[in-house]
């Protein structure tokens, strides 16, 4: 992309009403405009990350054996009726009458629709195990939305839903989120851990957070350091091995860790003081296993092999791709800006050209510029008509892993800059190794 | 994709409530389920189609120059306010009040808010032209939804929205989108019509519709016969050739080709009678420039190269995709279900085993099915227990483009067979020169 004839509108002044650093962030870096409280449009820098993010997320959900489907945003309140929510919900819902007064609502979440799907079309445990997905808009009537896409109002977020013929079987989808989390968290370049949680609302009796450790964290966090050891489950893990996935599951629940709510002073005080980690934590992940409430009320039944009828068992697991975006910004951040991981930066490579219209430095940065998209490279070329100040503060700014810096001296000697955003070594090279480098 | 692990919910019963056949065969190929009146989820493989059309929409749309946001889904009455659209856009305007009673509304189009954001940045002509799309779900609060998702309330819509100092560069714009458009659907395997068209609404006073031949189109359509030869844009267009562009749409619009609301009864006789084309069509895309009808109320004004600042000229441009997946539907199908066009099929290849469990066809099948998803090809491997006569109605129904036939008897003689669905013609391979002939 030539920065020329993108969208990239930087703020100069860090904004006022951004109170956390990854909101600031992403209003100065262009990624996202306030359109109303707690409602965000996702300029073009902020979508691409977005979509790198959920593009991760649906490859690991796949990958553990879970299809995608999409539900719509609105729903009919009969619907919630039917599981006892639409009341219990409250305010946090956002409740709509249509041209006919229907009730209508923006969905929170999509137990309920999912169960109706469900009971529609599925008769028998034949058909179990199933975990349906999808990666849709939600909206939550905060009441004091803050701190940008991370507690907004209308947010994206993947929501599963699984269902099998009993707890056993239940167990198992359970703990293939679980697995899979893992390795989605892993990938985006994050350490989550799983540590045991309030069901809360939406019930149940087995349920873990997914919380990622940053200083800047809402919420405070306990754990033993181990847990920070523990192999990631490989690419090639067996989803269909129950006995593997518990082990997974087994290892990670085993050394101490809770949030504030969930947490027990004198089992923590059992870990050796130099494995007690408390630490600020942001949650970006939620699973939950809640047997029958829903299928239960909503009558989604299914025969086992005796013939029987019974309600299914189910569970569901959330990320918010939207909420991670931030996340991942309070994370990985220094005082000149962003600096993203390289699985899901908006740009791989920014070039910088330090003089453009100079005749070797223009055909230097199109020939890297070609050759890097030509391999599937994200580039960001800034070849504006500006001072390489400006250009050195918006790639700092916007955090590309690398910057390649263009310009005539180090050009004469036949190289490039090779600038690593997170370390800010340099190095130089000639045009071909860069190329070489930035592919490896 | 192994059938057996899948979410594909056939029905057996063409349901009553359809009237159109996409409407049935969508229903009946397990692709939507109606959730509400003229709300519906994407099931697995509805939304395969529905993902593939956008992926080219996207890339077509990349193509011309237009860089893709994200607008939200929950918008400001407020903004309406401002273009004076509030109040008459009537009761298919979702309107939602949130929990501290400010009006807001669920967004049927989005000429005010990208009218907002562009304010916020732009104020130079240096900075055009720009355009800026979005595909994001929209509602219409249709009194009388029907049709399926050709007439849905909550529906999918790309949406690009062109910025311009002066008409002349309008134009240039609205003509980047006219080829674009052009190519988008030619991928999509339609042929589709541009037509002067109405501005409706939106108002303003260019404006082209896309139609699509199809017999059971919404709406009788009059064309020259000559428009349907015409060359499609090469994929190497130069979107910047302002004049090249130009005589795309000359050459387009030349031809006698109108709605019936547009219908010039004399104009058309002049038509040679062999090349009079009286049909029905279908509404797949919508293109219009509009001036300043948005930028001057809103005040969105960038300051020309004489430093005078002026109200910027704006074009908004749609796309259905949600609509495109029933359209496709309605132009290409037979008795026996959907015919896919190659470009947007949910699955290339439906893989049938005639004999589950024995173990000659289930090593050809296991073969077929990985050389194949090896390759990028998707894939659906029909390893339930069926009877063939089943997977061959299911095959034929959803419409897979080609079909592989792997029984006992033709394995005997080192062969499975393959199926092109549209023709019904089939030929005896082997293992290898399938794949060949399916991945070429």
């Amino acid at each position: 992309m030539r920065l020329s004839r993108y969208f990239l509108p930087i703020l100069r002044e860090p904004p006022r009403e951004a109170e956390i650093v990854s909101h600031r962030l992403m209003l100065r870096a262009g990624m996202i405009r306030q359109e109303s409280a707690g409602i965000y449009a996702w300029l073009p820098m902020g979508l691409r990350v977005l979509n790198k993010i959920s593009a991760i997320v649906r490859e690991e959900q796949n990958r553990s054996g879970a299809i995608e489907l999409l539900m719509p945003t609105i729903q009919s309140a009969d619907l919630w009726r039917e599981s006892g929510r639409y009341e219990a919900y409250g305010k946090e819902m956002l409740r709509i009458e249509d041209r006919h007064e229907r009730e209508m609502l923006f969905g929170p979440t999509n137990e309920e629709m999912i169960t109706e799907i469900f009971r529609a079309y599925v008769r028998s445990y034949r058909d179990l195990p199933l975990n349906l997905y999808h990666i849709q808009w939600k909206f939550r009537d905060e009441v004091r939305p803050r701190f940008g896409v991370m507690r907004s109002r209308e947010f994206l977020m993947k929501d599963a839903y699984s269902f099998d013929l009993d707890q056993e079987g239940a167990r198992h989808s359970y703990n293939k989120m679980f697995a899979a989390y893992l390795r989605t968290f892993n990938r985006l370049g994050l350490t989550a851990i799983p540590m045991r949680a309030d069901t809360g609302p939406i019930g149940g009796d087995l349920s873990h957070e997914f919380i990622i450790l940053a200083s800047t964290g809402e919420s405070e966090v306990f754990c033993d350091k181990a847990i920070l050891d523990l192999p990631v489950p490989p690419a090639d893990t067996n989803f269909d091995d129950a006995a593997g996935l518990q082990a997974i599951f087994d290892a990670y629940t085993t050394p101490y860790a809770a949030t504030s709510e969930m947490h027990d002073a004198a089992a923590f005080a059992q870990v050796p003081s130099e494995r007690q980690v408390s630490a600020r934590g942001i949650e970006v992940g939620h699973i939950f296993y809640f047997g029958t409430k829903y299928s239960a009320p909503m009558k989604a039944l299914v025969a086992g092999p005796d013939g029987q009828e019974r309600p299914v068992h189910m569970g569901s697991y959330g990320i918010g791709p939207s909420r991670l975006v931030a996340a991942l910004i309070e994370a990985s951040h220094d005082e000149a800006g962003i600096v993203w991981p390289d699985a899901i930066a908006p740009f791989n490579v920014a070039l910088l050209s330090l003089k453009p219209g100079d005749s070797a430095v223009d055909a230097a940065c199109e020939t890297l510029y070609r050759a890097l998209s030509a391999r599937g490279v994200d580039v960001l070329y800034d070849d504006r008509e500006e001072r390489p100040g400006a250009k050195f503060a918006t790639a700092d700014l916007i955090g590309a892993p690398w910057q390649v810096l263009v310009g005539p001296k180090s050009l004469a000697e036949g190289k490039v800059e090779l600038k690593r955003r997170a370390t800010g070594e340099r190095t130089l090279a000639s045009i071909e190794d860069a190329v070489a480098q930035l592919t490896a």
